[in-house]
This record gives structure tokens, sequence and C-alpha cells, in this order.
């Protein structure tokens, strides 16, 4: 079960309040590069982990737990730059205030208007809400619990993979120095998360001992001739680039990479007649109209 | 530009067709572990791949046309596996087919209906459609394509784990020999694309080479103190769990791993009043209603 | 503006309630080839009509209204199929019914409850809801509404043939005769909607007067060479079937068939290197990791 | 920021495993019903809570704390009653447990297959996920949090009575005492927060001083004259109901109610004609083909 | 079944088009707060109402025959509202109609074309469709139509208090004098709705009539020490804020209202390994790799 | 199975690169009038194409194949458009380029910023992705394929008639004449298959034979006293507007237009109580509370 603390993780502060930042954060609360699915999906696996690796139950929920905080100081950095936002065309808010005046480069409001989420002007009453930096909510079909717990490290390791490029991306793109000190501690919170997850599978054997992915299928029922080679789909047969890809021993240790041209090994398919009363036109089913 | 050959890449023959089994075959088709997502996700990386790197993106498009013909293989194997699929309650197709009957275990028409995917049934005619095992379409937003090359990598090893995972799994349920022959075949392939992909990490330098991801943000923006340690969050302070993730070098050899429990570095959240005109009640504006 | 009249358009009626059957017609309520889709579109078609065409503004109100009729009919058949749904695995319902017993064959609750969609259980308490035979939800992206009349009634058209498909479908499927007389309207219904909308594009000229859609468009504006090209992508140049698509005159009379083999008239497209600061790994960029 | 126990908030436990009803208990997690949509509907409420009305923002933390432990909850009696769930049709699991075997009525593990959420089966290996009983995946769309408290807290108080109407279904439905044990304390905590929202409104002074929502809207700019009267449809003219909402003073203390039936005040609309250049046919714009 | 009048129910007209606030009316139309939602909503309560309560059933068909005349209002508005919309960047329209351009504030066509939906240029020709200010489709799970009356009153006061919040937001932001009349006149429609299902939950008893919701169920089954309880979950025991909620006889006249610190009841859970062939890694089995 | 060439089908090229008509080209390809629905749509018609009418296989899957080059031609074309896309507020790109500049009409790239998709500033890095031109992602449910051969051609004209309507508006936004000039041959194709669906209903008979869809069912079984005949739904019986579709041969030859006011034919429908157990309340189940 759960605790909280009123007080966040780290410090939130917004010197001059942008609207089309706030929009732009929202990628980082409800995209699927964001905080919400981290979190969900951490504790989803959590929830889910069974018998002999249950120690990574344990890793899981600390975790998870931490994002929960994530999503509310990004939730709190969206508010707060909404704080100043016009509610409508004619509203003078810039012009009121001359910092924020400068800072839009003299806006007038309908433009600050055009570029904010009409979510957070009609929905939310100016506050985050769970959806990306273009409004659409998010979907929990992107929470990855697969039960194999290699699959769900490296889909850990994925979504903290692009969730920091999502952070640079919006340091890059913040000019508040409050906003860029507190990306500069999620993107260090990225890092460790995409190492942690990257360790498990160190401590599972590394590449030898976790691949292929699930490990626990015996290889000899695959077509193991197909198992280690690049296919070529060019029409003409230009051979693929040559890389590690195409040549020396696979990253698991039990075959050798090779490089071939694709070519049929099946046959045109053939499916019978449709049938009487399947709703097809008399044609497909070969009885007179 | 692309091109096709009326033959498969590999048989697919069904002995004894299993509307069920169909049914399951669906979630290698539209699932979020299944091939319409990796078939788009390489295409969408390689399309939009830039400069330096070109070489991936003729990697990418040969395996996305490979993946084309998967889909192809597993909508062929659907439709077979629905030849012989009762169309109402009252049909006695079973009934007329003893080997069906032995091998539903004598079964009544009404359960293998119910069994089904209305949509099956209803929608497709007993044919294919792109939606995964429990009917709900496939949604593009499953398609990764993050600008990051080393992300996307990742982001391809995951779905092919989870892809293999999933083959796996239909594999066991399966007990038509065509069928298993088929996923045999599927495994080998997801079997060598989990390993390309690593390839190409490995190519780049490896995990020292490549973490943090995006490895092109100067690291001393970030918050460094907190990129290499573990985050307890137990409400006692009972320490996380040892691991690979709390003590040693971290795997990009930038830092050393480390365990601390977390506290609130921030205050709490202060939002102003809700504005007057917001849509707010008057007392979360504070103004007499 | 609109009324409503409290009796239906047409008798529904159960004798014995079967809450598979319930299932089903939720593909006819909330399906895409459902009601619920065209009742919408033709609304939507008609509230944004524009000008000198305005005709059949009214034209599809008259439509549109009908078809709310149609999905309290449908909503009206699901509440009777399910009136004696068993609400557990427990619950003897079918065995205190011996008519219900009879139709089922024997079945025992457990089965009806796994066959049932766990909304009509769980969500509605045994009613209807917006969705299809497998419980997902209808999205207002189904309603097609371009602003082009001739685009709209050919969409429409479809609707109306992939909705009458269903129906069939259900006809076959149903054993009660309330059910089967309910669909034998609604399926005439079906019937006189494909052909009212193609009578529009017949008002509009027909083939030749209408196509290509839209027919405003300055056809020298466009690469009229491969305006009327069948184009082959066999691998191995196999030619496409010969057809009425291949040779002679096109329909709109404005052009001459032919089938050519396609190939590439562009260059492989080259992208320049991904941004600084646009969280590419720095090997995209080119430069030093 | 936010803390955890490993232990649960209340003891959960399975006699009898039955994937039947794993997926049964999916539609407390993730349907628009369930434990993730109200959990994350009060976090964001608070998140986003303004100024003078803050006493408020620490409630809803308080009660979205409790809910991640819900979900929790949930999760672990998902996993315990999926844990002898077969795996294919061959498997004998219920055969080799006569406990299951007895409960099951001597059911075949094909039938539970088919019962099964495939997704379960297929995607999690046997654990939960965050969607509902047929397999859609919960959608964020489903957090309200408007910016309006008193909105917000009958926001809050339906999906309380719909969780709660929901937690009955499913203990009805429910056979093993660990279940109901379970699920009687949900109940009771449904019980609550029904109570608690709705206590917020009485805070807020009751219907008189919250309605109309919001409060903050100067009522002399809407027509009063239809503030209070219900309107009537019927074709024919046919007086609605009498009942509370045709006479008597309204609840707000503001307006008499009463009944009329409803007339077109409005003319016909009249759009002008198709743009050119805006894509429609020739004969919407005016112009010739 | 129903019919139609083509005048509207109350006068739709734009003085000075606006392509923003066409974008803006959307929310209403198929944003969650809007029209579709509740006039689909409230025929399927109707739909599905039984028995002794039938009564409402005619009261929700009225309402929800009127909500289609409010979506037809809507629509229209957004038609005329896009009228002279630019439908390029070069397009003159702005500085062809002086009306427009100053009103505009002298915006050249290309912010015109930025803040539009593009689904209205390039989908719609200009005209409305059932999707929100930021177009996103409306999906019908927004439907709630749970089988209980209580629940359903509560979720369509819901339904109205977040409508009435929108269109007075819309109406705080409108310039248009046309558009403000329309919106005073949908504001006083959802002050009445708002009434009218409040007034039906008094007809049935009130809150110690109706609470707790479903009010069928015997409460002697829930765990009744916590029915009444305000659990706190800070994570120092800081007691949760003083409140209506926490002291005195609950809403329903069935409890007292206390205040707890919320702890662990139950125990960490456990659950098994991962099955053989459930596609775990070898080692959640328990297996050697 | 599938090849590729690296070349693309026709040339794509770019002169001024525009960030906003990069969004704009976002609805071709991930629209619901796109290039991924014709092109999965064809491909899963041509999968399920059965018996004898295999020829419209093969014709499907050469133009399928022929798709995914224009989808690759549009994501070269998106990215293309982003290559100078501004990253940030504060970044001169615009200045620094004076044709950009020029086309731009002196914008700053705070306007640019606003105009753009956040996907493809934060998701993407400036590239394409499946979804529309306001960053909803593609829905495999709008893929059609019926199992009914007619209705699926009419699907494909449909598709075909909307994408060309697309393609005409964008080349009408259009200001790059590279843009125009791929536009161009997309249109041209959007032509040619308008033509070829419409040709294979020629070639199954035309109207007379093909309708009413499915022509499989026996005709003799519906009510064809509904038929062919116009319902007018005018609340005042006002006729509907005369037309070709009121009078005259119907086209499939099968009946006489004619037009007809609607009534009910029906009662007012009677659910029975809500059941007990349902989790209705105790008013609907009409027992005592």
């Amino acid at each position: 079960m759960y605790y909280h603390d009123k007080r966040l993780q780290y410090p939130v502060r917004v010197e001059t309040p942008d609207p089309l930042f706030a929009r732009q954060l929202q990628q980082a609360i409800g995209g699927i590069e964001g905080e919400i699915r981290v979190c969900l999906q951490y504790f989803f696996q959590a929830w889910g982990a069974r018998g002999p690796t249950k120690k990574y139950r344990d890793m899981l929920l600390h975790t998870a737990t931490e994002e929960i905080g994530h999503i509310e100081m990004l939730a709190t950095a969206v508010a707060l730059n909404l704080e100043e936002a016009p509610l409508s065309l004619q509203e003078t808010t810039a012009a009121a205030n001359p910092v924020v005046n400068a800072v839009m480069g003299g806006e007038r409001p309908r433009h600050v208007v055009e570029g904010m989420l009409q979510k957070h002007l009609l929905s939310t009453g100016l506050a985050a809400f769970p959806g990306n930096a273009d409004g659409v909510p998010f979907d929990c079909s992107h929470i990855y619990a697969s039960g194999n717990l290699a699959g769900d490290m490296l889909a850990n390791v994925t979504a903290e993979a692009t969730g920091r490029t999502l952070a640079v991306r919006l340091y890059n793109a913040a000019h508040d120095p409050g906003m860029k000190d507190m990306l500069s501690f999620l993107i260090a919170r990225d890092t460790m998360h995409q190492q942690q997850w990257l360790a498990v599978i160190e401590e599972l054997g590394g590449f030898t001992g976790a691949l292929p992915i699930p490990n626990s299928f015996d290889q000899s029922l695959e077509k193991t001739e197909f198992s280690y080679a690049f296919f070529g789909h060019d029409k003409d047969g230009v051979p693929p680039p040559a890389g590690r890809f195409t040549e020396g021993p696979s990253l698991d240790g039990k075959g050798q990479f090779s490089a071939v041209q694709s070519t049929p090994m099946g046959d045109e398919p053939n499916l019978g007649p449709a049938r009487d009363g399947s709703g097809a036109q008399s044609e497909q089913i070969g009885k007179p109209a």
C-alpha cells in the first residue's frame, strides 16, 4: 500500500509562465514517452512478478513509487505555466505583465490562445491532464508487462531512453531557469533508470544468458537455419549493408551471423470459396446470383 | 518503392481448422507484440533516418519489407483456421467433420461460436483483420520512431522480445502440426531480429558508447549527483534490495551506483487562486458567490 | 430540431432470450457497420451541407432521423435478449426455464457467462451500450463527412452495404422468430438506403459527371499520363490480371485504361543529418560523442 | 512525493483460482468504473487545485494514494486467480486438480481457455493489465478534472457510485470466500468515498450554494426564461411525466420548475455555397463541372 | 421513433466568422463535456430503463431528443464560423474582408491556418465533425448508462455540470454577439438539466434514500467498520484536514464519520513461480536456462 | 512476400521547407483519408480473398504494394519539410535563412513552433509518424475488409474519393513547386484507383448485378414492401424532396421507388423490472430499499 508527503521530490518553480511550454510539458506527463506510462508499467510489472525472481518486484515498486512524484512535479509545472494564460482573444494579460510581454516578444493574446492546447483552456481550467502535447489522452495499452522479466527490462530501458530523449528536447526548448533546473533533475533520474534496468539483464547473465528472449523455449524446436541470418529483400538482390549483424558470432553466442537473399519458400495461398450464408457476394460463393 | 511475389515467404498449412486458434493468432497480427507493429515501426524509422548513419536506413528497409510477408502468412493462417467455423448456433459443421469433431473433443458449435471473435463472424466474413485476439484494433501510437537511433534499436529489440514471447506462447497453445511449423519459422526470425538490433548498438560503441541515451546531451547539464543513485521509497526506510544496480561502476562507465533513501527536496506546491472567468466555483476564485 | 414518439418504428419481440445473440446484436449498434455510425454520419453531412445542393441536406435529415429509431429498436432487442441472463456461474436461470434450456442445448450458465460480453454483465446491468460485439466502444472517427457530396454518397452506400451484410449475417445466425422478423425489416431498409445514395450520384451525372471525385479540380493539373494506368508491382514483372480496369475507356469517359509495370521514377531519398539539439545520438548528428 | 509498504492494505486470498473471475476483476482495474480511473482522477484534481480551497487538495491526495493500493489488491487477485489457468487446449490442469474440477463443474480446459481474456494468456503471462473485462485498455480521457470543484466532486461521487455498483456485481458473481471478503472491504470503501465527496458539496453550501455549476457565472447573462423549464419533445405534444422536475421551486432556490412543449425558435439554417478550392463537387460550389 | 423539423431550436447567427472560435466550439460538440455525450447517454439510459421506474424512461427520451437539436445548433455555428476561413497560406481572405480584418487584429492568414483545426481544413471541407477542440474524435465509452438509476442521475448531473462550465468558458471567450446569444440559451438549458436529474434523486428519497448506491445491496455484507472512515495516507501520520467528511453523521444517516490513519492489514503478496510453457525467462520458472 | 527498391516511385523534392505543411501532409499519411489506410485495406482484402473471384486478390496485391511506396513518398516529404524547423522559441533558424524568411512572411520562430505538431518536435525528432494532421494516431478499425467483394470495392472507391479530395486540398494549400509536383502525381493515381475499383463492380454486373449488397441473400426473406420506399420523418409530414430516389425504377431493377411518411408500427417497448442482484436501485427492482 502507499503513502504521500505533501512536499515535492524536487523543487518546481516558474519565473515566467508560458502557456506554450505548458503544452509541451504535457508530452512528459501523458505522451507515450511520459511518466504515467513508466509509473503504471513498473507497477503492473511488480504486481505480476512471480516466484524466484521476486527481488525485482521490490526494485520495481521503489521506482514506480518514485514516478508518481515525477508526474506530480510535471503537473505542478504545467499549472504554474498556465497561471497567466489568456482566457480569450480580447484578454490583455500580456500587456498587463511586462515580463511576460518581453519574453513573448510582444505577442498578442490571440497567438497564445492559438498555440495553447484547447483542453487546457476549455476542459481543465488551466491545469494539467493525462494526455500528450497534442491533446491525445494516454492509453494504457502502452503499459508493457509481458510476464517475461528480460523482455520487461528491455521495455523499461526503451521507455527511459525515449523518456530522456524527450526530457532533453524539453530542456533545449525551455527558456525559464526554473524549468531548466527541474528538467536537469528529471534527466538525471532517466540516466539512472536506463542503467538500473540494464543492470538487471547483466544479473540475468547478460546477452548470452538472457537471449533469445524468452530463454525458456527449447531452441531445437525453432528453425535454427534461419535464426542468425539477415534476410535481404532488395528487388534486384542488392545485398544488405555489411555490419556486425551479417557476420561473426551472434550476441547470444549460439550461432553465426550471415546474410542471405530472401526467396519464397511457400506457395501462393489458396483459400476455399466463401461459405453460403456468410454474407459474401454470390460470385464469391460460386452460386448463381 | 515496393514489389510483391504471390508466393508466401514460408509455407502455411492447416490440417484441422480451429476458429479459437484463429482468434489467438490475431494477437500476432494486430496485438502490440504483433507484426503490423514491427513492420510499420521499421518503415517509419527508415523513412526518417538522417545523415551519417544512413546505413541503418537500408538495414531497416530490408527487415520492414520482410515483416509485410509475416503479416501475410499470419492472415492466411487465420483465414485457413476459419474455413469450417460455424456461422450460427444451429450449424452442424463439426458433426459433419469427424476429424474436427475428434480434435474439438466433441464440442458443439455453440461453444465454438462463443469462443470466436465476433468480428471474425460478423465483420470480416471469416478472415483476418488488423486487431488483436480480443478484437481491439491496432493503434499506430505503438509505432516507436523517436529520431534517436539507439533508442529506436532498443524499442526494436523490445518489440522482438515480446514478439518472440508471444510466438512461443502460440506455439505452446497450438495443436496443428502446420501451425507449429509456421511458428517455428517465425520464432527463428524473431531470434535473429533480436540479435540484429542489438548488433547495431554494439556498432555504436555498446553501452559505454551509446548510454545514456541520447548521448548527444552534455551530461554536465544534468544533476549528476542523482544520475547513478537508486532511490528507495519504502515508507519506513527499508533499503531496496542490493544488486548490480546499487553498487559498482555504472554500465556506461561514467559513474558509481549507490542506494539512497528518497526524501522531499521541494516544498508543498502553491498554485494561485482560480482566475475569474475560468469557470471555477466562486469559492475557488475567492469572490462572493 | 427533433421530436420523438414513444412507440417503435417496427415491432421488436423476443420469444427466447439469448444473451449470446444480445452480444452479436451489439455489432449492429456500435460496430463500424452499425446504426450509430450511419445516424451520426447522415446528421453531420446534413448539418454541413452548403449552398446550391441544399436539397440533399433535407434528404439526409429524413434518413438520419430514421436511423435514431433503428438504434432504439436494436437497443430494445439487446435488453430483451438479456432478460434472463445468468448473473453468476451458480445461477440456475436456464434450468428454471425449460424453453431456454431446450434452445440452449442444455447449456450450463457458466458457458453463457463466458460467451456474454462482460460489459453487459458488469457495466450496463443487462442493457445495450454504444459499442460492438467484442466490447470495443464506437469511435466517432468513423463518421465520414468530407464536404464533398459525391464522396459522401459513396461513403453512405459503403456504410449501407456493410450494414446490410452484417444484418444478413445476424439473420443467418438468429434462431428467434421475433429477431428474424425485426432483421428482415432492417435488411429491407438497408436495401433502400443503398439505392437512395446511389440515386443521388445518378442525379449528379453518374460516373461521367461525378468522377473523378472531386470533379472541381482541373485535371490538367494532375499527371494525366498516370491517371488511367493500372500499375503492376510484381517483382518479376508478371503482368496484372486483365480486366475492365486494364483496357477500354475509363468509366468517367475521360481516358483509356492501360496496364504498365511500375518502376522507380525518383531517387533514393537523402535527408540531411540530425540537428544538434534534436535529441538524436551524436553519430546521427555527426559530432563526437 | 510518495512511499510504499510492501504489504497490502487488506488481505487478498484465493482458495480456488478461477480464470473467468480473473477476467471479470479486470473491470474493477481498468474499466471506466475501476480503480485506475479514480486514482488518477483524484491525483489530477489535487495537482491542479488552486487557491482558497486548498484544503481539498490535501483531502484528494489522501484518497488518491489509498486508491493505488486498491489497484494493487485487485492486480494481486487477478494473478492469483490465473495461477492454474490452462495454457492450451490439451493441458490437463483441471483434471489434475480435483477441487478446481468440482467448482468448475467438470469443465474441460478448452472452455476455460475460450472464456479467458486472450490478453491474459498471450500478452501478460497470466497477470493483470490496465484494461477492462473485455480487453479494452483504459483510456485517460476518463480522468475528469474540470477545474471546477463542485463539478469535480459530482464526477467523483459518480465514479464511486458506478464503482460500488460494479463491486456489488462482482460480489454477487463471486464464489470464492477470499474474493467475497476482499470485495466486502472494497464495497465499504466505496460507501465512504461516495459520502466524502458529497460532504464537500455540503461544505460548499449544498445545492443552493453550489448550483448552478459553475456558480461564478452571472445568471443574469443566461436566458433565464429557459433555466427552469422542462422541455417536452413528444411529436404530438403529449406532456412529459409530471414530477419534482416539472413543478415547485428549483433545487437551487433560484427559480420555479415548469413544463413546456418545445417549438423551433430559429430558422432553417442557411450555409453559403462551398468555396472554390475547398475540394467540394462543382455542383456544391455552383460552378460548371 | 423520431421526427425532425428543419428549423433550429434557437437562432444561430454569426456576424464575424472566426475559425479559431469554430475550433473551440468543437469541444461542445465532441468533447467529453459536449452534446453528443449527453444525447447518447440519455438515449441509452432510456432504452435500457426497466420496470417500475419507467417514468424516467419518458423523461430521458424528451431530453435526449432535445440534445440532438443542440448538436445541430453547434454544428451550424461551427460551419458559419468557418465560412471565410483561409484555405492556404497565400489566401487573402482577411485582406478582402475589412470586418474580419479588424477583429483579427490585422492577422495574416498563416496564423489563422495555424490556429485552425487541420481537420476542418483538410477533412471536412469547413464543417463540424464529432470530435473535440484538439481534433480527438468522440469515443462512446463516455456514454454512462450503468443500469443503476441513481448512479445514472449523478452521471447526468456531472455531465451537465462540466457541460455548463464549458459553455461558460466559451461564452467568456466569445466576441461575436450571435455566439454569445446562442451560448446564453445553452447555458440556461444546462442549468435546467442539472436541476432535473437532481430532482429525480430527491424523488428517490434524497441522499438518505438513495445512498449508498446501489441501495439494493445488503449493507450487513460489507465491512461496515470501514464504511464511514476517512483514511489518512500521510507518510508521517499527519491527520487529514478536518471537515464534514471526518465527523458527524454520514449523509445517508446510516453511520458516523471518523478519520483514521491507514495501515496495512494484509501481507506482502506471494505469487507462485511462473509456469513452464508460459513464455517467462527460465529464472522466473526456476528451471535451468 | 515482398521486396523493395531504395528509390522512390516518384521524385520528392522540397525547395523551401515549411513545418506547417509537414503537419498538413500528415493527414495524407495517417488520416482516415490517408495512405496507411488504403495500403492495409487492400492488403487485408487480398489476404482474405476466397475462391472463384481470386483474380481480385492479385489485383488488390498490386495496388496495396504500390501504396507502401506512397506512404514512403509522403514520409520523405514530411521529413524534408521539417529540415529547418525551429527546436525552440529562441532559435533563429528563420533569420538565418532568407528564403524561408521571405516565404514565412517574417514569421518569428514562436509562431512556427505553435503551428507545428508538437509530436514532430518532441517525439519523432523532426520526422513523419503514422498519425494525422492533428496528432491523432491512425487506428486500424478503419481498415474495411468485409468479406463481401462488392462492399469492399465500394469502400475502396470511397477511400480513394476522400483521398483525392484530401490531395486536392493539399495541392491548393501548397506553395512549394516540388510539393505541388508530387501531389499532382498522387492525385493522378487516386483518379485511377477510383476507376479501377468501380470497374470491378462493372465486371460483377454493375448495379443490377451487384445490388443489393450482399446479392447472395434471398430477397423474398426481407420485408420488400419497405425495400424501395423513401421514408419521410418530418414532424408535420412535409414530404421529402422529390428526386431520383422517390420515383421511377430502382437502380437494381428490382423495384419502384416511392416516398411515404414514416409512422410507428411497433408499440412502446416494455422491459421487465431490473433483476435482484443486478446492482440496480431497489426502486428499479420493485423491492423495499
